[in-house]
């Protein structure tokens, strides 16, 4: 057991931390799970060649090798910055989900931001409780083999962003 | 003086590293400044109140006060993640650079990604050299007070990205 001490909020006695129905609480998120690092920002490309040479031979980044990802529909190639990466996208085969990005943007374009979290099955429950649409009803198994579920754009502020469990 | 050594591609007896006009340095960048970070990437909002909402309340990360920037046309949130941060931008003004964006994305989204490089002139005569295009031809001072300048997307897979020297 834990030994007891004030809620910091209203300062009853509790185990620790503050207790969940403390009246004080309001505007303080709610959160049992984690936001994380920014993973990569996903870019989707016509073709590899002219942004490889870019961030390559003219920036000097670290570019790794094209990896076909046939269950995703993408071939991927990572951009290794300081911090964090982009992962450039281009469609693989006929049914690629980014086929209708490129179709409207033909020069290609940011497509979206990964965001790190540490359980998404918790974090999953707090977008449906404030009304942030998840794309699926479960996480399915991303392009780097971890629990990934999309939001939906329109409740992001026009930006696709993708949870992943790290 | 340096000791001398080999050039470490033809190995030629020179001072360090290879020698500026090596055969068979063909390939490896010319580079005299370095990538360095992802610095932001920056959404256009319409409005702040739900995308504030989202990643403050709903996602419990650390926003930043919302401050006008009248010489730029934008105000300007910082979402702080652990790597790197979000620059959430709402057009302050008329003519600022962002609302023709937003005329054409009404639910606003990413629009542009900022990388770190630690001397910009440099950088903009390298990419210059690959015919990739600045839209200016001198940096000019950025949101964070440093220098900056953008590449044009069409060279950049449809990417608007400002270079940033820090």
């Amino acid at each position: 057991m834990l030994p007891a001490s004030l809620c910091f909020l209203c300062t009853r006695v509790i185990s620790r931390g503050f207790h969940v129905s403390c009246p004080t609480k309001k505007g303080i998120p709610d959160v049992v799970w984690k936001l994380g690092r920014l993973n990569h920002v996903a870019i989707a490309c016509q073709d590899f060649e002219k942004p490889v040479a870019l961030y390559k031979n003219v920036m000097g980044a670290k570019v790794s090798e094209t990896v076909a990802q046939p269950e995703h529909g993408v071939y991927t190639v990572f951009v290794n910055l300081e911090n964090t990466k982009l992962e450039l996208l281009k469609p693989y085969g006929d049914k690629s989900p980014i086929k209708g990005f490129l179709d409207k943007n033909k020069a290609g374009g940011m497509h979206h931001i990964c965001l790190e979290v540490n359980d998404i099955k918790a974090a999953m429950k707090t977008m449906k409780e404030h009304g942030i649409r998840c794309l699926a009803d479960e996480p399915k198994t991303g392009a780097h083999g971890k629990p990934v579920v999309f939001l939906h754009p329109k409740d992001c502020a026009g930006v696709l962003i993708e949870l992943e469990e790290t």
